[in-house]
């Protein structure tokens, strides 16, 4: 592999900053890790080597330097791409080319990135899965619904991708793949131009090899300048283990590594206590997953009402009687998850930083389910901002992350904090 | 002109169940209206009428019955159409046609309604205003954004048509063009395939001649069956006079009708009270203006970076800072948005519907502006359902409305008392 790939988005960009190397070098550098990896990883469904390259030369000619200058990234293909065919994962789409590129795309390309091409997604970023096997091990899954994007950056065949996470489909397959996923607070990026799943939760969020990486995207989807990561002493910082109410899902080693971690993090100085959700979290899964079939059957009208024969057969199954959840009931769910968020805002004042699984453990077997969302769906459904870090190895030698949740809208302090327990765990 | 234009939307699909007439003689009608009115008036971007007559034919063949069999209906030229060109009001848009309809619009031909065609909005549902004119006057303002669904519908061109509304933009134009208008409870109508302008606020409302019409849309948007319209009484119905801290905005004849409206519903016997609305509310429109400046910014991404020069003059100056509003601006925004809400859901409590203006006025002269939306925010940031109901007239003869704001996520009792408090008003 050609040394650069394994460069970071920050050290990449901090390269080019410095002179040392060209967009156009980065560009090359991921087009050859694709060309010996995309025939067992097939993270891609587009990728025009000649117009990265073209772009990558552009940004090489530029005097003026966004966040992001130079950088090749990925995008998943939810999101729309005024010059690359855009499918959702759906042979509804067959074709499609978007008008306009999705808001988060044309940000990221006003800030100097280079859009090396698209990666796979499952059908309407839900379930149903696409090509793409577990780098580490193509008869696992790569997690979903982000599959591609994971599988790209966890493979060194770019250095930052986008996805979104609506259930779980950033942090776990990053764990799965042995990246640094990020979903943000929820409407911190705009959704402009990415598929509707769910609106209510719909996130976009970023695969990343390092936290340093996290606000450069930051930088380039808000507009707002760079900030640094100033420092956090994990003395006395507050860790409030959250096992919640779905512990037992999480297979023994799970269960073992994060426990560890807190007692390492305690070690180290930290505050450890634990976190339990109490009562409004009873019916949490539940209701949430009503809101979820709701507005996904909504959100996806047209393809449910005239091609209909073209959806997965899991999909048709959510659909087929729609409304499946009435009105009065799905409006009975939004108040349950609003008290949840409500509740969860309060609790976690008391914290700094609350620790959980990314996933139940490593990438299971097979490529026909994504995997477990179970500890993905505390910080997505109450709008907080979580980063996963790999930094676990589970008993197939696969990749395991850590998963930080923080406070609502303080993601960059959430970042700031990933570092500090990054440092105090590989230390 | 055929009397058939002059039906409600209810009456005109009652009268097909009935047998009694056929979608396709009311497409009829609408086109002849269309003929006579159009050049006048220029309600509309796309009308194709070979194409209207045909769906009307497979719907008097077909023999599934929706909520909404045969009707014509509008859809305002910033939801998406598979079908027919959708441009956003906006000359980058020039020749685009989606892949796919909006969500609601889907559903509501599912339903079993007829495109008929797509209305003139301002563009990107903002402030710049297109060519449509006032049916009543065409040296006065239609309003906005939906200026040519509530010209078309208050003209008798469609039986009801779509709009949007994010600030102001179908409870204003309603009021303009002599209308019912209805802007439903913020998520109550799936946004998907409506071109985004403020995420938070955007919300998809309807244009009709009679509140009956209300339950036939939220029936094809929602997918429940059409609840019928119970009984309210006047006698006890808790009335809120809300003058809203922008009192001062609305003209002497504006204030000296909804006051009289007031006094009239306490002869008929309502208990009638004043709402002042306190506290939180002391910066309500500076913090909703920068959500929404924010917000609409973000969005058009794409449009901001690579086709500024084909923007107006208008969304040039908002957007040239970018971002003019920082994120920590944004935020604290969203928090005070998040406590009026709060406010009001709670004193809304003591209250069965809230009077205040749809309007300041009349609609003013001229086409350069689409008027103050001072009267509209209330409702739109709060997530309240409204209706206007047109009542009034003003000194220049034009219409006015009166608008009633209902409890949220209450949206079909607000329908039932709007037609209460019509009745009392009519007696």
């Amino acid at each position: 592999m050609n040394d650069l790939c394994r460069l970071s988005a920050s050290e990449a960009v901090e390269r080019i900053n410095q002179g040392e190397i060209t967009s156009e070098a980065l560009v090359r550098a991921c087009l050859e890790r694709v060309e010996e990896r995309e025939p067992e990883v097939e993270a891609w469904v587009h990728l025009d080597a000649e117009y990265s390259l073209a772009q990558a030369r552009e940004r090489d000619r530029a005097s003026n330097r966004g966040p992001v200058h130079g950088l090749p990234f990925a995008v998943k293909d939810i999101m729309d791409t005024a010059d690359m065919p855009t499918g959702y994962g759906s042979p509804i789409y067959d074709g499609y080319r978007p008008r306009a590129d999705a808001a988060c795309v044309a940000m990221t390309r006003a800030a100097g990135g280079v859009l090396l091409g698209k990666t796979v997604t499952t059908e309407f970023a839900s379930r149903h899965p696409g090509k793409t096997k577990n780098p580490h091990d193509p008869t696992h899954t790569p997690g979903g619904s982000s599959s591609g994007s994971a599988a790209a950056v966890g493979d060194f065949m770019a250095f930052m991708a986008f996805g979104t996470q609506t259930l779980g489909s950033v942090i776990r397959p990053a764990s799965f793949c042995g990246c640094v996923g990020y979903k943000p607070s929820y409407g911190e990026v705009s959704t402009t131009g990415v598929k509707e799943n769910t609106g209510s939760f719909d996130t976009v969020g970023l695969f990343g090899r390092a936290v340093e990486d996290l606000p450069l995207f930051r930088a380039a989807v808000t507009g707002e300048p760079v900030r640094p990561l100033g420092p956090v002493s994990v003395k006395g910082l507050r860790v409030g283990l959250c096992r919640t109410p779905l512990w037992d899902r999480a297979e023994d080693y799970t269960q073992a590594l994060v426990e560890g971690a807190a007692a390492q993090l305690a070690k180290a100085g930290a505050a450890v206590s634990d976190l339990d959700l109490g009562g409004p979290f009873t019916d949490f899964e539940t209701m949430g997953r009503r809101v979820s079939d709701y507005e996904i059957a909504r959100a996806l009208s047209w393809e449910r009402t005239r091609h209909f024969d073209r959806l997965s057969e899991f999909q048709q199954g959510k659909m087929k009687d729609w409304p499946v959840v009435s009105y009065e009931e799905y409006r009975e769910a939004e108040r349950v998850m609003a008290a949840c968020r409500a509740y969860l805002d309060g609790a976690s004042e008391a914290f700094d930083v609350l620790l959980t699984p990314s996933a139940t453990g490593e990438a299971p077997a097979g490529l026909d389910n994504t995997g477990d969302t179970s500890f993905n769906i505390l910080a997505t459904w109450t709008y907080a901002p979580c980063v996963t870090l790999p930094v676990f190895k589970g008993p197939a030698g696969l990749p395991v992350g850590l998963q930080l949740v923080g406070r609502r809208c303080r993601d960059h302090r959430l970042f700031e904090t990933s570092r500090a327990v990054l440092a105090a765990l590989s230390g």
